[in-house]
């Protein structure tokens, strides 16, 4: 048996060239079923051996009755199949030599004593062959890359956008039809939920994900760390190449008992966790919405070189709360310089003080946006400046086209780190800018205060780099 | 001159019988035409009566060059016209006998010294003669009951659905095309941006909102109060007989410098605003999401008698954040009688503790919905929960119609109010079931922990109208 810590790659999880899938083969409802019609769904294209003792073909495709029936090596394996099985089969893949099983099946320790046991021989089993297991009581992993995923349900109807941030999680909601606001979704290389963790945890992940170059971002949601001391090590590897991000929930007493109750683990010393999370230079996400949105700031743009930060407004009032939440997440307002100043003054009289307010001016200029689109350059020419949150209103499908137009050109005018908030009344106009401009790398946000927000996190990435803080 | 406290009644705002437009009467780009566009455009059915030096008729309507060629009376007027211009016109009116104006254009106090003047002019002209003004630097207000709005611009492309929620400001964000995230908009019953304030102000339009039968909610943000002791009065009367939600920016030093330098007016000290704020009883807003989300469980549901929630998630580890929320919220979680732990526990094992986890039991159940329903109905049953927080997964398209009959059938089986949050990976479909449970009066969230926090929200109301907290 090699020892826990040599054996961190998980390629065999996400990368296999071969996976045997155990789970009914029942047209529609089975499980089995709809792992394989998931895969080829998603353009996995490695070799599947379904493999079940009652049926000989599953979507016009051989099933086999053992995996040690089939000729050639196999590298992973999926299972959702009742607990009492699973440890016979995870016995039958280890003698095949399949390096990496994802077990979906619930009802083990976070059941009960009984799904503990045989959690327990999972455990035993995984120690002795050196056999390496996700889960059980899991969705398992998605692969953006090669399409490959473990999900057996028929929620996935649409393949996620691929882009490089990967998303781990203690729960099946981070699966991959989980990502709230559907077509806004965040673009990921990986998805993983750990599940009971077994086997492979955490550290393992975060191992594996920093090494990853499909993957320029790691995002984990915890609920408790099995190794404190593996999971800072592998926390600080990730931080010295690739943002980490971390939401760990249960701050609250109450919370900390649903954590027990829904986890079978302890939930551990808030405190602890919130140290721990600081020592190693990861961001702590407070909630769910940071989780899906925060990310995006890093997928597209370049860090910020300092935290003074611009704010363009089309409504004074917006300005006031975005300038709240940038002091909150440690940024500073940007003092323009003079000569800036004396451009924008040129542009309108009022327009010199940060936040911007473009609302005055667009709502008289002649050509708002070679004005709005003026202003923004000047705004991130600035030596002052360090990155910018940009409002941009598109209330109607006919501002589309010059809007789209203006960030087409002013791509070439900037480089430094900036945030959209796009807002209207309609929705699909605001989904399909959400889209054009994401397709232009350039981050888009349901808020103002959002975009900020994201701005600040980028901020502290930049400072733990640069500081070793 | 009638004492600033006896008028208060702004009836002839937003309920005229007939309105003088001032502003070009040029086609296409002129701020008359566009507010006379407008006003048809919503379906507006008082008399228009346009008034411009310079035309004769306007979308086949006849002009006029001062409001005293029209022979019937007048109640109300809105105004575009430059600052110099602004005062005679205003004299015009009052002349006239009409009782309201709206002044729509900027660059008066908040632009310096010059527009300061003009300002000074039409404050006393409105104390001389009587006649009441909003504005000006303000895109005005509207009325989803007859479809009067004072908005010249061409962004109004839509009407919004009419409800019984009232948004005040005091920026033009809050204009009519600004509720971010379009169809998703919550239905309102009036909107106004107070603008400068240079008559009415914030303590009159609570009055004439504490009055309105068509207002159910108030939610206001507020950067500078004019009179702190009428304010207070007026605050109270509003929660006396409903909710009334403030946001109030410029927590921040420098948010407060924002202020100064967006509504030229002093921040005042963030903690008499915050201690004022909590003893007339209203609720604070932290953020604009809030702003737009919160009043939503108030529009919709009865107030909870209690703070204990009950929380139904499709996944534990969304349960873990929505339990943080909830305490934060000043909710408690709702520990469930012995006799819900035991119908639960019928329908699943693992289903008797609060958060309810649905995932499991849906993943394998034969009939999900009918599962999900008769859980729902047997916790907002138990006599120790108050309200309940609930997630449903819309995937896609053809979960929609079973989801919207279970909704259907829950409406007879539930009276304790509800907070909704739906989720999938289509937008289109999330959009569609968000009008669906709209229309059922079961408010929706874009996250769990929003939905959580409204309900604590709807609790913090009820506790100040019973006790007087």
């Amino acid at each position: 048996m090699k020892s826990r810590r040599d054996r961190s790659d998980l390629k065999y999880f996400f990368e296999p060239a071969s996976v045997a899938v155990f789970g009914s083969l029942r047209e529609g409802m089975g499980m089995g079923y709809g792992m394989v019609r998931n895969l080829l769904q998603f353009g996995y294209s490695g070799k599947i051996y379904p493999v079940s003792p009652y049926h000989s073909e599953v979507m016009g495709r051989k099933a086999y009755s053992t995996v040690e029936e089939v000729a050639e090596p196999i590298e992973a394996a999926i299972v959702i199949t009742p607990p009492p099985t699973v440890p016979s089969i995870v016995e039958q893949c280890a003698r095949k030599g399949v390096k990496a099983v994802t077990i979906v099946s619930e009802n083990f320790a976070e059941a009960g004593e009984e799904g503990g046991k045989y959690q327990q021989q999972l455990v035993e089993i995984a120690r002795r062959t050196g056999i390496r297991i996700i889960g059980p009581n899991t969705v398992g992993l998605y692969n953006a890359t090669n399409g490959f995923l473990t999900n057996p349900y028929i929620i996935v109807q649409k393949k996620i956008r691929k882009g490089n941030v990967a998303y781990c999680s203690q729960t099946g909601y981070v699966g991959m039809a989980a990502q709230p606001l559907g077509d806004r979704a965040t673009p990921v290389s990986k998805m993983c939920d750990l599940g009971n963790k077994c086997d492979v945890d955490e550290a393992d992940l975060l191992n594996y994900l920093a090494d990853d170059s499909e993957t320029r971002v790691v995002v984990m949601h915890i609920e408790d760390v099995r190794d404190g001391r593996r999971f800072m090590v592998a926390a600080r590897r990730v931080v010295a190449r690739k943002p980490l991000l971390i939401l760990r929930p249960g701050r609250s007493q109450e919370g900390a008992r649903a954590v027990a109750s829904h986890s079978a683990s302890l939930a551990g010393n808030e405190q602890v966790y919130d140290t721990a999370i600081k020592q190693v230079g990861a961001i702590r996400l407070n909630n769910w919405q940071e989780y899906w949105e925060m990310p995006r700031i890093f997928a597209y743009q370049p860090l910020p070189r300092g935290n003074r930060i611009a704010i363009l407004t089309l409504a004074g009032g917006v300005g006031v709360s975005a300038v709240d939440t940038a002091i909150a997440s440690g940024l500073s307002i940007a003092h323009f310089s003079e000569s800036t100043a004396r451009s924008l003054k040129k542009i309108y009289l009022r327009l010199s003080r940060n936040p911007v307010d473009l609302g005055p001016i667009l709502s008289v200029s002649e050509d708002p946006f070679a004005v709005q689109e003026d202003v923004i350059a000047a705004v991130l020419d600035d030596e002052n400046v360090d990155c910018a949150a940009i409002s941009l209103y598109v209330g109607f499908e006919e501002l589309m086209a010059p809007i789209v137009e203006m960030l087409d050109s002013l791509k070439h005018r900037i480089s430094k780190p900036v945030a959209l908030w796009i807002y209207g009344m309609q929705l699909s106009v605001l989904d399909e800018m959400h889209r054009q401009s994401e397709e232009r790398g350039l981050p888009t946000y349901l808020d103002l205060e959002t975009a900020v927000k994201a701005l600040g996190a980028a901020v502290r990435y930049s400072r733990i780099k640069s500081c070793g803080e």
